[in-house]
């Protein structure tokens, strides 16, 4: 396969039902030049239909990653776009397609997850919430429900349209153009997921975060490290700040205290 | 059925094979706000498959026209555009499918006509050369085969997205569809100033920051702060986790110290 700009973007289909519609996903992912397909719980793959319907992107299909979480699909990605069709509230500020692909393309460094859920249920808020975007395809009022090869689709020809746009504006050596002012490498989805980890350890035990509290302060804490951008160094300093906060907490408990919790 | 803006704008599909095909173009037109469908000599209609396919889009299969020709489908529009994928000679100067979506909208009177044809052979010469625009919609070099429903699915979104762009330049009053979720009031320079100066306080009486350390990572965090566009309540959330901090600290140092500061 020759190089592609989309070689780094892969498309994850989560909890799929009818295989028809993976095979027609790798079918629009082929056409927009993407092949990087990650099927998480398929209920059904490989199959048959999932064939018939790809039509010449069978090496799609073939080179399709499966999973057993969404954890694993998104793994060394630092980017990672929720599709949805829902409003959500205490959610990542929604992109449109279009704006979600002019996104993904200014992150020129780093790989990136495009995440549609189950054709019926959608993705879950918990889901939405393993994602550091959140963006929807304009729909009627009416009548919102695209078919998921469709969503996937506009999602495709958008990142190809936001390609053109850019090696046409910037050609002869096209370069996304923001990138200059963050030059730090973006840290990856699973270091972000440790520090959120480490911060509620370190909340609970300082006693800031108590154990029958709401989950709501976590949630805003992960959606404003999903609207920051996190640098590889920015986790580590503040997972550097919380190992010596966790070392004043250690401090401060009475030696009596250390006894009594064993 | 409500008003549409695109009540003058008909898909027209010529000799489609496949049924399932006529019901995703249905559906795809449905969810992007259009109900016009015209069919020229389809293979197969009405059909089971179309139904099941077209979902929710079932009354655009039930008022679809079904013509004998191309240019009775065609009869009353001011515009018509031809899709097609192949490049043609002696034709006309093809738009991308994003460009046509502006013509249409443009031609603010008469009825437009946005022309498929067959799944494998898409639309004879003659059939263009019956249109007033030729349109593609651009993809990898070497997988251009876009499937028939997808293509409707790419076009019809273009055209609401064309709407969408005119309303929100024109009207005075465009409502900001992406700020209703994210409510939160951003928190004045001011703010995050007084953030900055408790969090360098902090890190110092912690012992994380050292007097003779160098500036550099505070300046760190003050670059990550100002790329997070934090909010009044974020800020309130992160002094009250340095506050609790500041109480670990300050538990911790020996009484024996805090007598010697003096």
């Amino acid at each position: 396969m020759p190089f592609s700009p989309f070689d780094r973007i892969r498309v994850v289909l989560v909890r799929t039902s009818h295989p028809g519609n993976i095979g027609s996903a790798a079918r629009a992912m082929r056409t927009m030049g993407l092949s990087r397909l990650v099927l998480v719980q398929p209920k059904s793959f490989p199959d048959p239909e999932a064939d018939a319907l790809a039509a010449s992107a069978f090496d799609v299909l073939e080179a399709a990653q499966v999973c057993e979480t969404l954890e694993e699909a998104l793994a060394g990605t630092v980017m990672q776009v929720a599709f949805s069709a829902r409003t959500r509230t205490l959610s990542h500020e929604p992109l449109g397609a279009r704006g979600a692909a002019r996104e993904v393309l200014v992150t020129t460094e780093g790989n990136v997850a495009l995440v549609f859920g189950n054709e019926t249920y959608g993705l879950s808020n918990e889901e939405v919430m393993r994602c550091n975007r959140l963006a929807h395809i304009p729909t009627d009022e009416e009548a919102s429900s695209l078919n998921l090869a469709a969503a996937v689709q506009v999602a495709v020809y958008e990142l190809r349209m936001a390609w053109l746009d850019a090696t046409e504006t910037t050609a002869p050596k096209a370069r996304a153009p923001t990138k200059t002012i963050q030059e730090g490498e973006l840290a990856r989805h699973e270091d972000v997921e440790r520090l959120l980890a480490h911060l509620e350890q370190t909340l609970y035990a300082s006693g800031f975060l108590l154990p029958n509290n709401p989950r709501r302060l976590m949630e805003r804490m992960r959606r404003l490290f999903a609207r920051s951008n996190l640098e590889v160094e920015e986790v580590n300093i503040l997972r550097g700040m919380l190992t010596q906060w966790d070392k004043s907490i250690s401090l401060s408990q009475p030696i009596v205290d250390k006894k009594t919790r064993k």
